[in-house]
Formats: structure tokens, C-alpha cells, sequence
């Protein structure tokens, strides 16, 4: 089959053997998947990763249980050992010896089919369109921040950043009910959160003011953090959903003195993702950048890397 | 009166005039009083402070309402407005406007005599020494924790740091039913937590393996945020109690891979602190390094600063 395959050299489009079907294991075949941030700082060295990229997808199930055959799905990310402390616990996207769809050590969904855990399937609503269900695993890494914070009607959250995840995260604390205050480098990216009703404003406008009950981190490098803890009250919490490596210098006194909670937010839950995009409670449509065929993959990464791009997506169906 | 004074180039034992009895303030007579790390940093430049160093102290009321007149007591440090929206949710420990005694815009317990706000004032139970009840203040920082986090009986707690305040929060933790782990560079002072029960290990001999639910850094530097990272568990939680100012080389990309957790930690509760040492569930007196009148208040803190020691207590009584 045709895919996007990283060597550790260049992105290329290549043909590689089918995945094999495995015990526990379904074969999905990938209908259209979506290009994040991650696979692009994956071609740039993290995670040592080596082989087909790409963890955002819907597809329909080809091979696999019987109750879940012609299924339309989407699939978690973390391929987790079922039997752990960590996932006897139902923190499965914390088991120690996880492999990671187009991240560590399990291929990915930029090619014509790729295996996933039966128990990382969840069916796509026919409420949901395939172009709105490959946002389903970003929306869920958004949707975690409720999963580890409660969120009160009316306090205030700043979102720091205004690309995919930052997009996606302004609409789920709004529609959790915090009044969302965005801060970003493109008026136009702001304008769809604009058009919600959310405040916005361009990075060189805003000054912090230790105002923030939550502040998310989500510029895509730590460039965000100063700026989260100077916009953050005493006591206030700040999530960091950039996941980029290396060494950054931190003044973190200021987390002592104001006594700020700082919080790692990664994957999420599928559930209510799904739900979000069923219902419309968050719109997904206006993200979209590009789309391009799976023979056209390398080019849709680079086009991704492109300032200005929100979401590239690929069509994968051969 | 004498006291122990900072003017911005070196401490010195000085004559100052007493204190003025201001409305809604209180003028103790100063027993004892008891050199903090802070107050070392201070004399390095920290927060910028100029006059009477000292934060910690048990004393008699000399001056003040009827109801305290004589009474022995020990003081918060934070003097709020008490009428901000801080101090109206009870967080007058993070009012904007606050000033910190010996710390921010306020004379410190160096002295005969220290003016406090009523308001701050606890008193001391009969069943609590003098010696014991100089460190109400730093107990109450350690007692901060448990303000924040919920402790569950068998949780593993890692306490980075065999300083003075680690060698509290090591006992308050264990006292909240936490399995605590000491991790050190002092046989000796590590051993004054080993008899009651604590297992500990020289920084050498400590592998971080994920496994702690808590880790507290109490280094008094930043030293300890990488091991704290290294040795929590996923979906863990790291306090930090040192506030050493200051940027450093910090990698926060494992805290969103692992969704740790990161709290500031200050001052905290004196009720609890206090209720502690009348118990006797803490047990300070072995932390007691040396003791000073104060006309050699200078020598008590460059005493403090050896390696080696930890408190240092300065006799304040005419």
C-alpha cells in the first residue's frame, strides 16, 4: 500500500507491505487523517521515530470482530498493555510500555490502512462528517483540560496561541462555560474564535495582568510561559499542552510566591469529543487548511509547516 | 532598641527606635526568633528589602487589645489590607497589597520588639515551648501542602532536600499517613528523620524510577525540580517549596507527557502548625543547630549559612 513514511532522513511517499492483522488488533481502512504539529517536530528528530506517520484519522474497520466489521471509526492514539498498574488504574494513556500511533514504535494512519487496538475504536456518529471526525483526537487532547480541572460558569481562561489545539481548546472552555480570553499572532486564526463571541487579541496587544483563573499554554513551544504565569491570579492554574522537547530557561519563583498550579495536559477522552462534534457545540470546519491525496502526502506536510496553515488534511482512500 | 538590621550591603546589629503601636497593630516583646534561608537570601539582594531582617518569633504582647495584652504568642507573616477581593476570599496570604514582615515593606523579629496586626496573632498553648513554638512559621509552610493536596493514606511522597523545611515537610507528610521517602546530603540530618521511621537515602544513592505520587523539592535551590520530575509517577504531583529567584535550564516537556502536576507552596496555616507541636506529632527541637543573644544577631546568620546547620535561634528578650 501507499504512505508517508519518515526514515529519519526525509518524509516520503512509498509503497509498504499491508498491516498484518493481529490478535486484538483491527485493520482500518484510513479515509481522510489530518496533519498536526507533532508529526512535523517527529520529522525534525522527536521522538526518534522511524516509519509511517500520522495519528489523526477516520476510516471504516476492513478486518476485525465481527460487531465492529464496516464500521466507520476513529482510534485512539495510545496502544496501551491492558494489564499494567497504570492501565488496571484506567490510565491506559500512561501505561509505561504504550506504543503510539505514528509516534513510537506502532506505524501510523497517513497510508491506505493501518492496525489499531480493537479497544481503541470508537465509532463515528452519522451525525458526524469524516471531515469533522479526523479532528476527533485533537478535540480529545483539548477536552482533557476538563478531565483534570474543573471548570466554574464565568471564570476566566486565557488560551495562549492560536493554532489547531489553541483553536480548539478557546471553544471547549467556552462552551464548559469560562469567559475565554485569546491571545495569538494571526488575526485572521483569532477572527473564528471572534465570531463566537470569544475576546481576542493579537499577542502585541495584550498585557498580562495576574487576572487569569486559567491559563493555557498552547503556542507550540514554551514561548507561552512567561506569559501564562504573569497572566495568572494567585492560586490560579496554568495548563501546558505544547509538547515540545528540550531545555527552556525558567524563572518558576514566581509559580512559589503566587502559590500557581501548573498542570501537563496531553491525550484526552474520545467520548465527549464526539459528542462536541455531533452536536455542533464546537466547529471544527473553518480549521481546515488544505487537503490533498496520499500520493501528494509529503507535500501536505510541508504545506502544513507553512505559516498560516491550520489543518492539512490527506486523503488516504486508494 | 537593638536589632538586626539590612541596609542593602551588610547585616549589622544596630539601635533602631521601638516600633509605634498603629491602629489594628499589635507590639510584641520578641523571646525568640529563628534565622530562615530567606532571610540569607535576603542579605544576598532577594525581594530587595532594607531594615529589620526576621520572620519567625514567639513573644509576649506588650501592646494591643485587651483581650491579647500578655498573651504569648507567635504572628503571621503577610499583613493584608483585608479588604481586597483576595483578602475577601481568605487568601490574605496572596493580597497584592500585602507587606511581609522582615521580607516586603515591613520590619522584622531581629528586634526587642516587632509591630503585627492583630489579626495575625496566635496563641501559643501552654503545652508548647518557646523553642518549639519559634518554629510555628515554618511548620505552617510545611502544613501548606496538606492545604493543597489530599494526601491518601500509603501514598508514596518523595521529600527532596534534608534542610530545615524538608526535614518538616518530611514529618508532616508522614504524620498525614504518606509512605515518605527522604532524599538528602547530610547523613546527619537525614538520620533525625530515619528514627522516626522515614526511610532515607543520601542524593547519591537515589535512582528517580516514576514511581512517587508526590514529590516535594525543598532543596532551597531549583536544584531538585529534574530529580522531582524523574521520580514522579504519571499524573503525579510535584510541590515546590523553594523560592530562589532566579532563571534556570528547565525541561517541561515531561510534565505534559506525563500530565504531571506542579503546585507552588508558601506560607501556610498556623492552627495546624501550632496544634502539631502541642501534640508533640513533630518533633523540632533536633533541628535546633545553635542559639545567640541578640547583640551577636550578625554571627547568627552568617552561623545559619554554614553547612551543616539548620536553625539557628536568636534570644530577642532585653
Amino acid at each position: 500500500m501507499q504512505a508517508v513514511v519518515w526514515d529519519g532522513r526525509v518524509v516520503a511517499v512509498d509503497e509498504r507491505p499491508d498491516p498484518e492483522p493481529e490478535p486484538g488488533m483491527a485493520i482500518v481502512g484510513v479515509s481522510l487523517a489530518g496533519v498536526c504539529n507533532t508529526d512535523l517536530e517527529i520529522a525534525r528528530g522527536y521522538m526518534g521515530f522511524r516509519g509511517i506517520l500520522g495519528h489523526e484519522l477516520v476510516g471504516v474497520v476492513e478486518e476485525g470482530p465481527a460487531e465492529w466489521a464496516g464500521k466507520r471509526v476513529v482510534s485512539e492514539i495510545n496502544f496501551a498493555c491492558g494489564s499494567c498498574a497504570a492501565c488496571r488504574q484506567g490510565l491506559g494513556r500512561h501505561c509505561p510500555t504504550r506504543r503510539v500511533m505514528g509516534i513510537l514504535e506502532a506505524d501510523g494512519a497517513f497510508g491506505e490502512r493501518v492496525a489499531v487496538p480493537v479497544a481503541n475504536l470508537h465509532a463515528v456518529p452519522d451525525a458526524v462528517s469524516a471531515e469533522d471526525a479526523v479532528f476527533t483526537e485533537p478535540l480529545a487532547a483539548a477536552f482533557e483540560i476538563l478531565e483534570q480541572l474543573t471548570i466554574e460558569p464565568g471564570q476566566r481562561a486565557l488560551v495562549l496561541g492560536d493554532g489547531k489545539l489553541g483553536l480548539l481548546v478557546a471553544q471547549v472552555l467556552q462552551h464548559a462555560g469560562a469567559t475565554v480570553h485569546a491571545v495569538g499572532r494571526h488575526r485572521e486564526k483569532l477572527d473564528l474564535l471572534a465570531v463566537r463571541g470569544i475576546e481576542t487579541s493579537l499577542e502585541r496587544d495584550y498585557t498580562p495582568a495576574k487576572e487569569m483563573d486559567i491559563s493555557v499554554e498552547a503556542t507550540g513551544s514554551i514561548a507561552g510561559f512567561d506569559a501564562a504565569v504573569a497572566a495568572t491570579r494567585p492560586r490560579g492554574t496554568i495548563v501546558l499542552k505544547s509538547t515540545v522537547a528540550g531545555r527552556h530557561d525558567l524563572d518558576l519563583a514566581p509559580l512559589v510566591v503566587d502559590e500557581i498550579q501548573v498542570i501537563g495536559s496531553r491525550c484526552g477522552p474520545f467520548a465527549p469529543a464526539l459528542a462536541a462534534l455531533a452536536s455542533g457545540e464546537v466547529d471544527v470546519a473553518p480549521l481546515v487548511s488544505d487537503r490533498m491525496p496520499l500520493g501528494r502526502g509529503d507535500e501536505a506536510l510541508r504545506r502544513a509547516d507553512e505559516p498560516g496553515v491550520l489543518k492539512v488534511l490527506i486523503e488516504c482512500e486508494a
